[in-house]
């Protein structure tokens, strides 16, 4: 008698993005002639880059030919894509082996297979507010209790709160945590952390035994030179650390799909020797992936050219620059707002009194903007709201020209 | 203080490829001149056809366009294409409605991933021999008890023997199981389940509640009419089967990776109802998985055109052909074989008293020839070896060459 797993029934029912689709289809319908102005989910919307291009066709045409043909592929990536992502991270400063890179189809995957590496019984630790598939995935794996709808919160999930009082920037847990989720910069709230604040964290996790799941997915949207870019700019960190990276916000390979995790051999844990964690996350890869796709490893390799790392950086400005037009558009209607600076998400605070989801229906009955609900990341992201500098320039404009107008404050 | 998941700890050490790539590695070095000849990984050589490259590039161009540039797209993937596998299915005889399909980036993902939605406490059959990732995927989900070095074999895990007298296909288990894996035409044995074999397991499924997890990667090799390619063609599957299918094989997409996931809507397992374990699998995907890439989804459109798939078919044939060539080969030599005719996939049964890893190390030895020894399948495939059609012709003819020249039997 097969049954399914019962842990998905306690994934809290009201998913946002779906949430958001259903209220604006709603709307939509009983206003036929408001065009829509998005600014809700992190979703690239420009062009790849001409060395990219060639790449990918590089890629394809390859398969074209019998000598260059090639088939199933290593399950960890190309070894000159492993060792090109060691390289550029050597040229930040960081000094890691090609072998500590494990080639994906992306950050939202391998941040929610991590956690099956380890115990079931581990205690998991996130920001609160924070991206849901680092919950999600826990959920399913049977790591937390219920879900509560009140306090929009599951049992035996620590939440870190991050809140203006703390800069968006967690504590370190007051209690023992197994594994910790840390994203920086930002999704949702735009903060990117100091070298300070993560070196707080390496330390409880020396101390405690404890595993960083470093996201860092909008890394490349950090323009401060004092700030890090990769967990392993801190001291000790490789000793307690994965990070999980990827090129769909750096080079608009959001459809494209290419990610990579760093298990680097140094990672030890309860029991374990240097090196074991590693393999266990290759055994994972070994046994239910089969490699990236041959064809977007090509273009990933063309990012990290000279000329395509220029680009990439280029479309990164062109997002950034997005972010400047929001926020002086939200400071001109008086409201007050987190991040945007060193990452494209901007944390709106609503008006006193008004929830996430109210504001949500304020902004888009009012302006015809769409943006996404600071609630839908935790209960801590009630009371905010997300806008996303992703999106062409002229919806960015109209959009910000429409809240000008039209919001009533 | 984390710890690692410890069902890995259960995994048998000597996994399969690379210990033929260790051996292997130890045959060169001491034989640097003798040339290998390779009959081993089920890996295609032969390059994309005309129409999947220019699909290919089709899809690299969309990506260079502002109009047809696409980001994130569903994790169900593209509606075209899902319409489309429904179409292919129904020009087989087989009803299945576009929201039944799931693509992804391969078939052995989503078969070490469809274990994740059923109850851990699941019982497991798998039929012996198997493809590894059935067995290992339930093994690292703590599905099994331990592995027996002296039997081959994993505790709580429910063998179903694969064996000349029933022509490599089982009888239903004598008892409950919920989860049944079942690959036809199979890797390794090269054997194709009739309608009534299946029907039997189909009865069975109904009877007991349990799911079928039906890997059909190779039924585009059928070239007799008569026999199912998809569980689907049965009365009652839909009720009790989920199946899994890729391009890998047809169309060589072994690196380009593209594969889907069939779960209809009518399948039911105990207290769900019509519609469930489909979202619930759906559900899966939206959490672990962001979408085939967009690339690859336009070159799987190329695949289902007219062209694409009279090129797809002959490429099937060029594979198929050389299968014929193997099995004249070790026909000539007095070895006897089954398989190879609606599969690519030659199953040798060894000279008695010889093991599969001793005829493993005798064929290389005497010929230079690699394959693959069948107890790596699993304790059924103990004295046999098996051989694949992937490969160059010119490699296959002098590795068959090789067999009727050197071979010392």
């Amino acid at each position: 008698m097969a049954k399914v797993n019962k842990n998905y029934k306690k994934l809290a029912a009201g998913y946002l993005f779906p949430e958001i689709a259903r209220r604006t289809r709603e709307f939509q319908e009983k206003h036929p002639d408001i065009i829509l102005k998005k600014l809700g989910i992190g979703n690239t919307t420009e062009v790849l880059s001409p060395s990219v291009i060639e790449g990918l066709k590089r890629g394809v045409n390859k398969l074209a030919a019998v000598k260059t043909y090639t088939g199933y592929g290593d399950e960890q990536g190309k070894t000159e894509l492993r060792r090109t992502l060691a390289e550029y991270y050597k040229s930040n400063g960081v000094e890691l082996t090609p072998e500590d890179f494990f080639i994906s189809d992306g950050a939202k995957p391998d941040s929610s297979n991590i956690q099956s590496i380890f115990a079931s019984e581990s205690i998991i630790a996130v920001q609160d507010p924070a991206y849901p598939v680092y919950v999600d995935s826990n959920v399913i794996a049977g790591r937390t209790g219920v879900y509560s709808n009140e306090k929009n919160e599951y049992e035996k999930l620590v939440y870190m709160s991050c809140t203006e009082k703390n800069n968006f920037f967690p504590d370190v847990p007051d209690k023992k945590v197994d594994l910790i989720y840390l994203c920086s910069p930002n999704n949702p709230t735009g903060a990117v952390a100091t070298h300070e604040q993560l070196q707080l964290f390496v330390d409880y996790a020396l101390k405690n035994k404890s595993v960083i799941i470093f996201d860092a997915a909008y890394c490349e949207y950090i323009s401060d030179p004092d700030l890090p870019r990769s967990i392993f700019e801190i001291d000790g960190a490789k000793q307690c650390s994965v990070e999980i990276n990827s090129l769909s916000k750096f080079s608009g390979f959001t459809g494209v799909r290419l990610g990579w995790t760093v298990v680097p051999e140094e990672l030890v844990v309860e029991g374990s020797k240097p090196g074991e964690v590693r393999s266990l996350w290759n055994r994972r890869q070994c046994t239910f992936f089969n490699g990236a796709s041959n064809i977007v490893q090509e273009g990933a390799l063309a990012v990290f050219s000279k000329e395509g790392l220029k680009e990439s950086r280029e479309l990164v400005n062109y997002y950034m620059n997005n972010a400047k037009i929001i926020m002086e558009g939200i400071k001109a209607v008086g409201l007050k707002f987190y991040g945007g600076v060193n990452s494209p998400y901007i944390w709106l605070k609503t008006p006193e009194g008004i929830s996430s989801w109210d504001f949500f229906d304020k902004l888009l009955s009012e302006t015809g903007v769409i943006g996404t609900p600071g609630s839908g990341f935790g209960p801590g992201g009630e009371g905010f709201f997300r806008l996303s500098a992703f999106g062409h320039r002229k919806d960015i404009e109209e959009a910000v020209d429409s809240i000008k107008k039209n919001l009533n404050l």
